[in-house]
C-alpha cells in the first residue's frame, strides 16, 4: 500500500464539497468586480525565483531538472508568472488588467496546522494602476470575499501601512541603515521578544536609542505623528497616499475592515507601496490569515515596462481555520436531492425518470451495482439524497411511482407520467400524513 | 525577460473564459449523476508508476528527489491516486464510490498540436460495481457532456469493446501468445503499416495465418462470428457483457453514439473490462479524443480489497481542437455587464451604483486608474461592456445618471435613485431613438 507524501493533501467528497464552496464565494466575487480569470503552469524556470526573491523562498523551492536540462521549479507563488504573462503580451493587453485564479503552490516547508507543502491560493491582481482606487479595489474584494463568506467585522481585520512609511521614517533616523533588514525585523516584531526587535534594529543600523523610538512610534500608528517626526518628502507622500487609499475605501464599503498598522510590513522585498495583512479579531488564529500589497517596480524587473500593480492572494487553509472558528465554513457532506431507486425489471423507466430530473437541474443518483431494495435506501440515506423515488415492478404495473422524503419517511404515490413533470421538487408533492 | 517553459501553457483571460465554459459544461453534467468533487495532490511518490506501469509513462516522469530524499514524481495521470484514497478509506466510504476533478497533468512528451506536456484532464471514475450500468453511466456521463458542450452524433463516437474478447480470441488461437504484446499490436494498428501490424502479432506468438485471420476477425467487429470462432466460455462472457453494457447505454440514452470496434484495446495495461474511445466522427482529429474503461485489478494491487473499476479522462487539449472543428467553441472573449464610468467628483455615487449592480449578480467594472472619460470608454469597449453607466458631475446636479447601450450607443437620462433599482438589466431602461 502507498501512502501520500508529507505535507500534500487528499480532499473526499465532502471537505471537497466545503472548500468548492469557499473557492466558489472568493471567485465568484472576483467575477462580479471584473477580475478575469487566468490559467498558469505549475513549473517556470527556477530561476523566477532564484534571481531575485529572497533566501527563505528558494531554499523551499521544490526545484530539479527537467528530462531537457532545465532548471524548473513547482512555482511556490503566482507573481512572477503573472508578471512575465503581463511583460510577454503588455503591447496587447487594455489596462487596468485585472485578473484571478484559484490553484496550488508548492514550498518545502514545516508541516503544521493550516500550512501544508501543497497549498491553494486564490490570486487577485490589478496591473497597470497606480492610483489608490486600485488598492482600494483590492481590499474591496477581500471584504467582500471574506462577508460573502459568512465573516464579518467581528471576525477579521486588515492592518494596513505603506512600506515608505517604514522605509522613509528609518531613512530619516540614519543614512546608512539597512532598509530591507530593518523592515524584515518590523515584520517579525509580533514573534519574537522586544529586546531581539530592538537588537535587530541596531544590526539593521538604527542606535539603540533610535531603535527604541522608531519602535515605539510606528507601534502607535499615529499617521500624524510619524509625518511629524520623520519631515521628509517620502514619507508625507506615503501617508498621503495611505490616506486616500483608506478614503476609497471608504466609498468602496472596506474602510470598516481596515486598521492602521504601521508594523505591516510583508516578508517579500518586491512590495513598494501599501501593503496590508488580513487577521483573525480574535486572535486564535495567531499568524496573518492572508497579505497583499503594492508591487510597482517587479513588472519592470522582469524586463517589462514600468507597470504599477497591487495584489492579494487568500490562502484557502488558512481560510478555512478562520471560517472554522467563526462557525460560518460549510457543512462537509454531500447534498443529492434525488435517489432513483430500480426494482426489479424497470431500469428503462427509471432511467428515464433520472434523466428528466437531471435537466431539470438535480443532482440525481440512480443504482448501477444491481443492489437491493434495502441496500438502496441505505445508499440513498448515506448521500443524503432528500427524496428517493421508488421505480417497482408492481407499481408500474399500475402505472405509477412512490415518492419518499427522507427526512420524515413520507411517502406518496404518484402516476409515472405526471412526475416529474413541471413540478419536480419534492416539496411540490403532497405527502400523506 | 524570462520565457516560459516548452510544453508548459498560458492562459488569458479570453481563451481560459472558453476552457472555464467547457470545463464547467463537463462538471456540472457530473455533478447531476451524482459524481462528488475530489481533491488530489500534484506530487506523488514516483512508485505508483515505476512499481507498474508500462514503460511510455515512465520515460515520461518528471520525476526528482524531494529534499526529504523522498523518490516524487509529478502525476502523469490520476488513477494510480484515486486508487491509493479508495483503498486508504475503502471500510469508511459508501459504495458505488463515484468521483470527479479536474486538474492538470505533467508528462514530458513531444509537444505537439492538442499535446502539451501540461495537460487538463476531467477524470470521472466508478468504484465498487462490477455491474454493466456502471460502465453505462460512464458512458452516459461522457455521451451528456459533449452534447452539453454543442456536440452530437455528427462529431463524434465512441469506440468500445472488451479487453476480454482480444484477450480470449488470441489465447483461442494459441495458448502461449504474450496477450498483451498482441493487445498493444492492435491498439497501434490503425497507425502502422498491414505488415508491421501482423508482424507484431507473429512476435508475439500467432502463427503468420492466424495472425492475418485473427486481424481480419477482429476488424470485422462482428460479436457472433468472435463468439463462434473462440468458443470458449471466456470469450463468451465477455460478449455477453458487452452487450449488456450497450443494452445498459441504451436506456441511458448514450446507445446511440456507440460503435462496436474490437480493435479498440487502448494502451494502458491495467485495463480488464470494457473499454471505449472517443473518435472524431469526422475523422479531422485522428487520434482518440479521449478513452476510458473498466480497471477491476488495480485497486487490489495496491493493496486493497477487490474493488472493481471503471472510469473516463476527458483531455481538454483535444476535447477544444473537437469543437473547434465541429464549431461550438464558446467565443474566446471577455464579457461585462456593466462599466461604471465616473468623471468628476462623483466616486462615491458611482461606487455605490457598482455595488448595487454586483450584489445583482452582474460583472461589474468601475474605474481604478483615474482616467479620463474619453479613456474609460474605450477601455469599458475592450472589456465588451454591454451598459456603459455614466455618472458625471453635472447630470449628478440634477440627481440624474446616464445609462448607455454599448452596442447601438443609444443614452438615456435616468434619476440616480431610480438606478439600478429593482430593474439593473439594461433592457428594462427605455432607450430614446
Amino acid at each position: 500500500m502507498y501512502d501520500r507524501i508529507k505535507g500534500f493533501r487528499d480532499f473526499y467528497p465532502g471537505e471537497m464539497a466545503a472548500r468548492r464552496e469557499a473557492i466558489d464565494t472568493l471567485e465568484d466575487t472576483a467575477r462580479s468586480y471584473g477580475f478575469r480569470e487566468i490559467g498558469t503552469p505549475a513549473l517556470e524556470r527556477a530561476e523566477l525565483w532564484t534571481d531575485k526573491s529572497g533566501d527563505d523562498i528558494v531554499e523551499e523551492l521544490y526545484a530539479f531538472e527537467d528530462q531537457g536540462g532545465r532548471h524548473v521549479a513547482l512555482t511556490p507563488e503566482l507573481t512572477p508568472t503573472v508578471a512575465r504573462m503581463v511583460v510577454a503580451k503588455q503591447q496587447a493587453l487594455s489596462k487596468p488588467i485585472k485578473w484571478f485564479s484559484t490553484r496550488p503552490f508548492w514550498r518545502y516547508e514545516q508541516v503544521q496546522q493550516g500550512r501544508q507543502r501543497e497549498f491553494y491560493q486564490t490570486n487577485v491582481d490589478i496591473f497597470g494602476s497606480s492610483e489608490p482606487e486600485a488598492d482600494a479595489e483590492i481590499l474591496a474584494w477581500a471584504a467582500d470575499a471574506l462577508t460573502g463568506l459568512g465573516l464579518s467585522g467581528e471576525h477579521f481585520e486588515f492592518r494596513i501601512s505603506h512600506r515608505d512609511i517604514l522605509g522613509g521614517v528609518l531613512e530619516a533616523y540614519a543614512d546608512d541603515v539597512d532598509t530591507e533588514a530593518a523592515i524584515r525585523a518590523v515584520d517579525k516584531s509580533d514573534k519574537i521578544e522586544t529586546g531581539e526587535y530592538h537588537g535587530l534594529l541596531v544590526d539593521a543600523g538604527l542606535s539603540p536609542g533610535d531603535a527604541e523610538e522608531f519602535a515605539d512610534l510606528i507601534a502607535t500608528g499615529d499617521l500624524e505623528a510619524v509625518e511629524a517626526t520623520a519631515d521628509t518628502e517620502r514619507v508625507t507622500e506615503a501617508v498621503e497616499n495611505l490616506e486616500a487609499v483608506l478614503a476609497a475605501a471608504e466609498d468602496y464599503g472596506a474602510r470598516e475592515y481596515c486598521t492602521i498598522s504601521l508594523e505591516t510590513a510583508r516578508g517579500l522585498d518586491y512590495y513598494t507601496g501599501v501593503v496590508f495583512e488580513c487577521f483573525d479579531s480574535a486572535g486564535e488564529v495567531s499568524r496573518s490569515i492572508f497579505g497583499g500589497g503594492r508591487y510597482d517596480e517587479l513588472l519592470e524587473s522582469f524586463g517589462g515596462q514600468p507597470t504599477p500593480a497591487v495584489g492579494v492572494a487568500p490562502g484557502h487553509a488558512t481560510l478555512s481555520l478562520l471560517c472554522q472558528r467563526a462557525g460560518v465554513w460549510p457543512e462537509e457532506s454531500v447534498a443529492t436531492d434525488y435517489y432513483v431507486l430500480s426494482v426489479g425489471d424497470t431500469r428503462s423507466v427509471a432511467a428515464e425518470i433520472a434523466r428528466e430530473l437531471r435537466d431539470d437541474g438535480h443532482v440525481v443518483e440512480a443504482d448501477v451495482a444491481g443492489r437491493s431494495f434495502g441496500a438502496q435506501l441505505g445508499y440513498a440515506d448515506s448521500i443524503n439524497a432528500e427524496t428517493t423515488v421508488i421505480v417497482g415492478e408492481r407499481d408500474l404495473e399500475n402505472d405509477e411511482i412512490t415518492v419518499k422524503d427522507m427526512a420524515s419517511g413520507d411517502e406518496v404515490q404518484v402516476p409515472v407520467d405526471a412526475f416529474p413533470g413541471d413540478h419536480a421538487r419534492p416539496t411540490i408533492v403532497e405527502f400523506q400524513d
